[in-house]
């Protein structure tokens, strides 16, 4: 059997959310790139629920298309319900979020990706990874595929998702595969240990899909969409699809009663799965065990898409056996006939401990090797696609000799995510939230373009349509501002007059009318800017004075258990290890920076602890 | 663990082509009906060529559709190109054929299946298949699937196509899997031995898909759908889509050379595969092999869809391995830098020769238990369609305590095929060819539902509005006939100038003005009634003579290679048993009525063999 090698600059490893917009960007820097992956009828398929956004991720995916990755435009075009979360919180919390046409999605992704010159999709199986040694230290040298045919590349980026060494779990029932209906990779799991990455174990879990037609709509309540949907690019200027509505329903006591006579058969409390799953995406069994408290959780029925009757039920991944799930839908409102198409189940995977990353994504084990996705013990598409991304434009920029692209807590939130996974590294499955970024109020979906798009242009990464429709409305922005600093209405400078809360730009426009002629979007920032100054100033100077502090000693009698604004997860990590001094709690793995700040503040006693 | 049973009436396994077919029609019938299968993103997917209907697999979509099945109306609505081929020809050999949106008439036949009441779907891995003994006779009593569940039904359709205990194979390389990406099952294929059924080897093969960005389109040849393009469904009055090209391209001796070079490498020719695949859609490397005159093979590109760039190969499968399928690719014009997405490969599964059923498909081995489709050894999707019509339709009367819908020879090539494979059995995968049908003058593409759909009526198989559409034809055909044959033109019947070669419709329309408001169905068939009377009553004739002559002897010195106008398949057959007289010749594996009827011809000197 002779050899087969193929030759590239790039070799991009699963094409799942992570690996799309890595090997996007790799090839749109111009690296001869291959994309492996098992099964092309797969290619950015949303293993769990249709949507893209909500709180935080929405901002993800901003920051995504600012510096010129799909999953914003993708998401735009095959939408079929936008919402701004947060609408009436302050900018800084507004969110958005959409339903996705599921198949939809993963074709316009997949067609992308076929469109993208120096982009080679191909379907194939990765069985293992090579290296050799130079100077005692481990370089890749690129993957074998099954058949053994080698893909060879100094760069190689691994975005395998919940497929390394997976078990799918129902009730009692395994089954190996990484998504229902698929299988598993042993061999990279092998490869990685041999290499000598930590692995470790996490799970995640999702519910059943029922048939739209056996619902009883009369008994739900409907959610629309927004009357104005925005889009998520950027370039976007009118979504294309019609709008189509969710309903909420809600589990009742009854539900919960059957859950917990039947927690001894879900995995998670059978002592079957042991690994740790998202808190904050909880299975209906966790939430029933952790929030006692609660008579009822809401849930969401989302259509999966235009021409599917299949209906994602948003709230109730579970992985307790088939008869109770059966039983569960029997007993919820408008779900009593529910006809169930896919059960819903738990999945254990390996994932790679991130603090084995460099800020680049790439591994401090293998040059040139670099992980990005669920591997990095993340959950979310657009965490992994925002990894992705980093990951693919690292790569390629390594391969021209420049310095790697890594973006600040105070750029972006993907600078937070990538910051705190290789910083802090994960001890559950890690999800983006806005109290994670201690500079959140800059940090804003509205501003995404104006704070990345330059640092893309810098390095290559966009057409120029993208930086032609940045540089317009930035000009548009820098010309309002030098004309609202400048006139005076009545003795006050109008700049003061957009401050106030209650002025209306479009008054503000007969007083100086060449504002007219911007754009709302442009009048939108040069609002948020003069508003917010002071706001995101005091925000910088607390962020400097927390670094000053971080050597602060914690008094043995400060209760944790009251810092009730703190995030369940930080707050319950501090009860557990009781630090003395914020640097101890600042190493703590999986305490951010913003957790820190908030520490501060109840440290200095500018927030009383709650006395219980 | 407590046991979960779901009671149907009807279980069918495998939502392919068979298995769509044979729930949606049990489902109509009024039987509560589960439709089975691995994945539920694979519901009708085309495993091979992204193309419906062809010759004689065309009239059969036509005859699907006449009584009440899917085929015809998705590929109506998602086709991107439709040709009717030999169109020059008489009407019995004009066969409709489309290019298919791979995906989107995926997603259409699953949407399908979504909205049929009485039709639950769900992904299920079946693992067993359950009995019981009554009388000293097996019964089917249901399936259980993966994870213990148990799916009770006293009837159960088969159709797990190419997945039964498959191997695909690429050169040397061996992968476990009904079709590239997915698995395979073994538990059915040990229920079915285990059960008494004889199980055999066939394997089947499909071409590389290439990026079609990396095609040189100007080297190849374009053909266009064709200008007014006809619908397959007798419901359908205009296709949705636009018309999207096709390109032609040839091998040549360079692309002959090294296949041959490269044989031995081949799992054919390697002896790594021992079982047959289908003579008539060979491999390239059969083609080489075979047709050593041939210095060029026809290759069509086929685009897989408005929306992917995938582009199908269509006269090029292969098992040869990735490095000759590579440089193949080079040597072929405007394929010499195209990008290989999917490699060609070859499968090897189990089927169940089908001399072990009865002509409703049911098994005789087990009462209840019914086979469709691929596990049968045919090849093709048209081919499943209709047997997966008939067992749904079979399965459901029977559990009415109906009798089972047999079709005759005479009625429908759906009814030669399925007379073909129970009573002949096959040893080669079974296509359908219009020299099958001994009765095809009279099986034409254009009458399939003047045949079929009163039949399909008195069953209850068809929705009011189909009824009502073929009523209305009915009697225009009707009420055209007998102004036709009562009226005259200069002493000459209008039905006499009708049969006329070069008579035109208008201008009979002219002569008896109430002919102008039937429809241009309509007038086709009472043209064709007329002008092909003769023909087919001959056909008929000797039809029946042949019947009475099945006794008659064969000369030893009669030359079977001569018998240069039957089917390569049944000549080789006969040149190799050598029968002595008709009816041994009928009693051999694969020899078909048709054939027989051609060997009468050539018996009688009606027809001089060729001498060589
Ligand atoms: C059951 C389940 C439930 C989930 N629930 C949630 C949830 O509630 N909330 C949430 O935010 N997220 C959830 N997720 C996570 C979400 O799906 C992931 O975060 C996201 O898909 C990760 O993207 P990725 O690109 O890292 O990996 P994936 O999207 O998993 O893509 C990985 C790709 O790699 C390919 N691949 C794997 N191995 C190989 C190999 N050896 N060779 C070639 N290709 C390979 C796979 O085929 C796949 O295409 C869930 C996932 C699953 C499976
Ligand atoms: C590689 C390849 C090449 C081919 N080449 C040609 C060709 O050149 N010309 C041609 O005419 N035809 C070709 N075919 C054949 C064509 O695909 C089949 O004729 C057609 O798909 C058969 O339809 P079916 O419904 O019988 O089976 P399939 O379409 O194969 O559907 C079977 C279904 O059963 C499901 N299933 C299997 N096992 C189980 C289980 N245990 N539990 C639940 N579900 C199960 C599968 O997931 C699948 O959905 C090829 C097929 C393959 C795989």
């Amino acid at each position: 059997m002779s050899e087969i090698r193929y030759q590239y600059d790039v070799v991009v490893v699963g094409a799942g959310h992570a690996g799309t917009e890595a090997a996007l960007a790799a090839a749109r820097l111009g690296a001869k790139t291959a994309l492996l992956t098992t099964n092309l009828d797969t290619v950015a398929q949303m293993s769990c629920n249709p949507a893209i956004g909500g709180i935080a991720k929405g901002q993800i995916v901003r920051e995504i298309d600012a510096m010129g990755g799909v999953m914003g435009q993708a998401i735009d075009a095959t939408g079929i319900q936008f919402r701004l979360l947060n609408r009436r919180k302050g900018p800084a919390m507004h969110s958005p979020r959409a339903q996705a046409d599921k198949k939809a999605y993963q074709w316009w992704v997949k067609l992308a990706v076929e469109d993208q010159p120096n982009l080679d999709l191909r379907q194939e199986i990765v069985s293992d990874l090579l290296t050799e040694e130079v100077d005692g230290k481990k370089r890749i040298t690129g993957v074998s595929v099954h058949g053994g045919v080698v893909f060879a590349a100094s760069r190689v980026v691994l975005t395998t998702g919940t497929f390394l060494s997976a078990i799918m779990h129902v009730g009692e029932t395994k089954t190996p595969g990484g998504r229902g209906g698929e299988g598993t990779s042993s061999g990279i799991s092998s490869a990685l240990h041999r290499l000598g990455f930590r692995l470790d174990r996490f799970k995640t879990g999702t519910p059943a899909r029922l048939n739209y037609n056996s619902i009883d709509f009369s008994q739900t309540e409907l959610q629309p969409g927004d009357d104005e949907p925005q889009p998520f690019s950027f370039l976007t200027e009118k979504l294309p699809g019609e709008q189509m509505p969710c309903h909420i329903t809600h589990t009742n006591e009854k539900v919960h009663d059957l859950i917990r006579a039947n927690l001894h058969r879900a995995p998670m409390y059978s002592g079957e799965i042991e690994s740790r799953g998202p808190r904050y995406c909880p299975s209906i069994e966790d939430k029933v065990v952790r929030f006692t408290d609660k008579d009822r959780h809401q849930l969401f029925l989302e259509p999966e898409g235009y021409n599917t009757r299949e209906v994602y039920v948003n709230g109730i991944s579970t992985s307790l056996p088939r008869d109770v799930q059966d039983a569960m839908f029997k007993l919820i409102p408008g779900l009593e006939n529910a006809q169930i198409m896919r059960y819903g189940y738990a999945v254990e995977y390996d994932y790679c401990p991130p603090d084995q990353l460099w800020p680049s994504l790439q591994t401090k084990e293998v040059t040139g090797l670099y992980f990005a996705g669920q591997i990095n013990g993340t959950t979310g598409y657009e965490e992994a696609g925002a990894q992705g991304l980093m990951a693919g434009i690292n790569a390629a920029l390594e391969g021209r000799g420049e310095e790697p692209l890594v973006l600040g807590r105070e750029q972006a939130y993907i600078g937070v995510l990538i910051d705190d996974l290789v910083t802090c590294g994960v001890d559950e499955p890690y999800r983006m939230f806005t109290s994670r970024a201690e500079h959140r109020l800059m940090l804003r979906q509205d501003n995404a373009d104006r704070r990345l798009t330059p640092l893309a242009q810098q390095r290559g990464l966009l057409t120029p349509q993208r930086w032609q429709t940045f540089s317009a409305k930035a000009q548009q922005i820098d010309a309002a501002l030098a004309t609202l600093t400048s006139t005076r209405h009545q003795g006050t400078l109008l700049s003061d007059l957009v401050r106030r809360p209650d002025s209306e730009w479009e008054q503000i426009c007969e007083l100086a009318p060449s504002l007219k002629t911007i754009s709302a979007e442009a009048a939108l920032q040069v609002t948020y800017d003069l508003r917010y100054e002071g706001y995101v100033a005091r925000q910088q100077v607390e962020v400097e004075r927390q670094k000053r502090l971080s050597h602060k000693r914690i008094p043995e009698s400060f209760d944790f258990t009251r810092l009730t604004q703190m995030r369940h997860e930080a707050r319950e990590k501090l009860v557990r290890v009781r630090p003395t001094s914020v640097a101890q709690a600042e190493r703590i793995s999986g305490i951010t920076p913003a957790d820190i700040a908030l520490l501060l503040v109840y440290l200095d006693g500018r927030m009383a602890p709650k006395s219980s």
